[in-house]
């Protein structure tokens, strides 16, 4: 598991006085650098190399997010494809479950324009964040 | 079935060149304005008569979305229930179906913090943007 | 002048009832478009052909803006360098100019990394829209 | 001078590769945070207690930045009036400044609209942070 801590700002904050929910998308991104890093250590985002595409995400809301306490992001690895896999964000306030999602990324060759095998290397280090 | 058009900005695209997944629960949240308006014609946004409060929200990415033409969301409802519906949106460009999703929302009485039964004239708008 | 007209959306206005701050940037380079198309009539972003880069931007907040109106944001020149232009927009609600800002754009070689000429042929385009 | 860090995000970067002008004005809200709490210690926002209006950011973009750092967003007071200051922030990464701008935020009640004195055990705070 991954826990990436952020802080909302005044913004973040809509007129019902909580976190608006495009904000988790937003955050659940952030919280996937340390997987981009396993397929690419530098982050250097370029079609050439770049092999990750974006399949599918969703959120739940749970509870009303505030501005009041920083939240902290767990990220984890739900499920291990050969071509793609699944992780799962949760974000925590004040020691509460606030919202959780899923994010689908396909391990993809954007100069073929087609799905490619995950390396094994990087399937374990993938399987190192994996929880059932 | 509404229908939002929105153009795609400079910094909407991302660094592969196509728009980043975090846009488009901003465009399905702007597509849903004439469905808040069922609920409050106005679009006043206050704790004191705001009646709606969001449970999920999900997106598929289909195809790559561009800065090069316009994007039309086109909206409807799939589910209406006694105290909650569920919202479709599709992001069209070009003639091709790029993007899809769910909202599901939840009739609220944000002063008493409980779920609250959808009237039944606000059903019936709803109705008239039913899809199967 | 162009004009481009925005639609706010539930997540822009603030724990206050008003769009925020940051929402007038976004909504600011939307409204370059137009210009962008003088340098890019295809408005493809690539490195090797993008010819402006951003200097600087500033926003007045005059007024507050709300949800409840559409909002037209004017798109003019104030001034053409020979390697930069400035532009300003104004948003305008409900009859009412409620914030406007500069931008000073510059026109460079991203490969070179070096500012160049404005060609003649597109100050004339920029003329056609120049404020005093 | 407080410092807030903040971490860019697959989706700050542009299709230029840099960091998108429109999210230095996110960051550097974010940076305002102790500022709020200064006038509002439990940053809780609401209009019968809240006392800041925004009234003008620039920003000047200096060099690029990229996804492969951390960014250090350095916020001072560089004037106090009686019913509003100023502050400067500056986004440094990699040991380089590369964005700098203003903020200039007046001291409100919401409920009567009117500016109104800055207290002076406030202003006393904003002085430890004041900058020639």
């Amino acid at each position: 598991m991954f826990t990436t801590t952020v802080t909302p700002r005044f913004g973040d904050i809509d007129a019902l006085g909580h976190i608006n929910n495009t904000v988790l998308p937003v955050w659940f991104e952030l919280a996937r650098n340390p997987f981009f890093r396993m397929f690419q250590p530098d982050l250097k985002i370029e079609l050439k190399t770049w092999s990750l595409i974006m399949a599918h995400i969703d959120f739940d809301f749970l509870h009303e997010l505030t501005i009041q306490y920083d939240v902290e992001i767990r990220s984890s690895v739900s499920r291990i494809g050969s071509k793609s896999f699944t992780l799962v964000h949760e974000a925590w306030q004040n020691g509460k479950l606030c919202s959780k999602g899923e994010a689908v990324l396909v391990h993809y060759d954007f100069n073929t324009k087609q799905t490619t095998l995950i390396p094994e290397h990087i399937k374990q280090q993938l399987a190192e964040h994996l929880v059932s």
